[in-house]
């Protein structure tokens, strides 16, 4: 309790350092090394996954009574059913499974300097629903029950770093510092009000870097996010909470006059200004909540309708959606050793997309406050478009997505950021969405309607100091624009 | 869609001007001619209200599958029960009746202009569980089956100005300008999840003075604030959520250099900086919500535990915390003339306090971070004191709230605020809480423990634009400090 802070001087710093490191491709490894140890991480850290019908998963049954799958201790997650009501929407009632997992996680990322750099420590993470193996995931990862030891795997390592921050405490002038801390919702329509703590700290102690973990550059981390299935959705949403400034990078970087990366930066700076006030944008946000009568709770999951559980999975009728399928895991590097579980595994490949357009040459991304049941507080922002275009051949016409057939057709050249980036891969298996960032010309969607809005990135990151408002797909995506500003733009 | 807008600047100016509003004691009309229109009011605007029991209500019945009050169209709310789980706490688990009225109600503002200081259209509105008949209100206090007109009574007036602001529509340079615009809880002790919109809206139009309706300066307001029950709960959320500034007034109304305002002003300056980073307090209540396990969910009002329904009300069997019961009213000035309805009548007068404390001339406020079944996101800040004294005489020891002895022994020298405050009379009856602001010494609790922290009120102002962090019972008491800011303090 010594002196007096003042926030926006030490905030804008931090931002200011996190942009540095956004521009530095090399840090205390080049950028060939750190591809190489993945490369022999892919190699070596492999697990054997297999389909399991869900009868036959070990530890986990399905109660009598509701038709749930649960685990034998209680713990963990569980499938129920989920019911919606959201009045005017084309599909204004429904019911489906859902994944019910009420305890909060941690995300956390290890920041420290070297050189005057910022680099953080990332792990090389084996999911069992990852397409592709293993990616580049948080320092800490981890559910409730992987950090209480429920199951009684190995320790989480790097915890400490994060369950005692001391944040608010009045020692933040200490060895740690946090640099982000907020809780996020994760995806709204596969999880029923799931939430993690994304968390970033720095510290100035030696840290000891354990095998399967590296130290990376922003910048070098976004190199690989230009990559398909490099950086896993974990990473992506803690990377999205960091603050972030193009505060005087646009003077001391000037790419030709104009260069796209010149908008973003602008974008990002918090002097810059946005078509909408802070308040307009609160404001707006009020009324989609208080417009919009949305109600969803869980019910028993036998009760869900139109969904059919035969052969070892759950599925919908029409073939499309989801199915919730049962997997075994063998592997080496985990906590334990081999398991099995229910996952939910999507049909198709989405698509989440922003639109975006320079403004007096500040670049907005168009973002659409929607409802999905499993939001705690109604609406978040969401991308221009989050949809599997293949869902909407068995939903009414007036479903279809604003902006869809726009996204689809978008010409290449229109195109700024293209990559086909996996979902969580601990629940969802081989869950993928293409992640794009359309640019539209300065007076595309002037009104865009009562769900739409055009926002800058500043305003976003803004948002994204508080839970509630930026849904994960979003987040992902304001990581991909971030990463557009350094070389990997 | 035309230009740039630049937020600080257009907040801040907002800011000052309803600063400046606080300071003025006289408007379009004088405090005294304001006084004897209310005091018209209360003798004109009176209600016959008598006490039912819950099986003779009209309109409402109990449900025989559940126990539940409902009302016969199933609309408005209900009377259910509620099953808390709270992980390490005093009291682990219980069960209660809790009032369910899942719908946004609008708590609307109407903000004019008159000869340059901004002025407040206030209600004086009967609630029939107010304790003493009229009290000023909102210029609009509307459930949304009032404003949709379920009940079909008259129009709701001033509704315009809140259903259609135009906020994000791109129209704010519009003749209506949104100053506040927030979803924020209500008592969470009694309430699941209710939430009310918390709306202030400046116009630059004439505006009709409707019958029951009065335009006051923000210092008539907090001279009225001052006594008891005259302010009622629904005026004083809103005022807490106006920007606020002491920015440039704490200069310019040069109070004594000791004096208790001097300290408040700049508590509620943005330049001035306090214990706290905002990075720190936001990271501090992500703690409180990742360390507290709470499970909180409905459950049929005959599942209840030590609770009785006998005699037309339902009560605890130790006659403690609160009854349901049920009134018939007969009034001339509302919507409809004459209803039953059932209520919540607390027992015994709860205490709601702030210790304050000067730490470098900045006035600190110590919030409590409160776990309430009924928020929505597991905490929210509350009182440093927020409590029924009586109810502990009932639960464990270890239940008995933190600091609450030390408020109730305040000496009368340290007391800066001390009014009896109604709680809304629409859905509580004849509930009244102490609300008391006590200034400690500056050394005072420096290391407050987990679930306190020391915040300016420029802090919790900046909280109070976003859901979910400061409860309903820390507005008021904010309310009632900025009211100390002029000649009320």
């Amino acid at each position: 309790m010594s002196g007096i802070l003042t926030t926006p001087t030490a905030d804008r710093l931090t931002a200011v350092r996190i942009t540095e490191s956004a521009l530095a491709t090399s840090g205390v490894a080049s950028l060939a090394e750190l591809q190489a140890w993945l490369a022999e991480r892919r190699r070596t850290d492999v697990a054997a996954v297999e389909r399991v019908p869900l009868d036959d998963l070990e530890r986990w049954h399905t109660d009598p009574g509701t038709g749930n799958i649960v685990h034998d201790t209680g713990k963990f997650f569980r499938i129920e059913g989920l019911s919606a009501q959201v009045g005017g929407a084309a599909v204004p009632a429904w019911t489906q499974p859902v994944v019910n997992q009420p305890e909060i996680g941690i995300l956390g990322i290890l920041a420290k300097e070297f050189d005057g750099i910022l680099h953080f420590l990332m792990q090389a993470k084996n999911e069992p629903g990852n397409f592709d193996g293993v990616e580049i995931s948080p320092t800490v990862q981890a559910t409730r029950s992987n950090y209480t030891q429920v199951h009684r795997g190995n320790p989480v390592p790097y915890l400490e770093y994060f369950r005692d921050s001391g944040s608010g405490s009045g020692r933040a002038a200490g060895r740690h510092r946090v640099v982000a801390d907020v809780l996020q919702s994760e995806q709204g329509a596969w999880f029923f009000q799931k939430r993690n703590r994304n968390i970033v700290v720095e510290t100035e102690e030696d840290v000891e870097v354990l095998d399967g973990f590296a130290w990376f550059t922003l910048g070098q981390i976004h190199l690989l996010l230009a990559r398909d299935a490099v950086v896993n959705m974990d990473a992506r949403t803690v990377l999205s909470c960091l603050p972030f400034s193009g505060a005087g990078l646009a003077a001391s970087f000037p790419f030709p006059g104009q260069d796209f990366r010149n908008a973003l930066l602008r974008s990002c700076s918090d002097d810059a200004g946005g078509l909408l006030s802070t308040g307009a944008i609160l404001s707006w946000i009020t009324e989609t909540r208080t417009r919009q009568e949305v109600r969803a709770g869980t019910v028993p999951l036998r009760d869900v309708e139109g969904w059919v559980r035969a052969g070892g999975t759950v599925s919908h009728e029409s073939g499309l959606f989801f199915n919730v399928m049962g997997i075994s895991v063998r592997a080496g590097h985990r906590e334990i050793g081999s398991w099995c579980q229910p996952m939910v595994e999507p049909i198709g490949i989405g698509v989440n997309a922003f639109l975006v357009k320079r403004v007096d040459g500040v670049l907005h991304a168009l973002v659409h406050a929607r409802v999905q049941p499993g939001y705690l507080d109604v609406t978040e922002l969401a991308p221009t478009v989050q949809a599997t275009p293949g869902n909407y051949s068995w939903l009414p016409a007036a479903a279809r997505p604003r902006f869809l057939d726009e996204v689809l057709a978008a010409p290449p050249e229109a195109i700024r950021y293209d990559s086909l980036l996996s979902e969580e891969g601990g629940r969802f298996y081989h869950a993928r969405n293409r992640y794009l960032v359309i640019e539209t010309d300065p007076g595309h969607a002037e009104d865009p309607g009562a769900d739409f809005r055009w926002l800058t990135l500043h305003q976003l990151v803004g948002l994204l100091r508080h839970s509630h408002y930026v849904n994960v797909e979003a987040r992902s995506l304001i990581a991909c624009l971030h990463s557009l500003s350094g070389a990997a733009g």
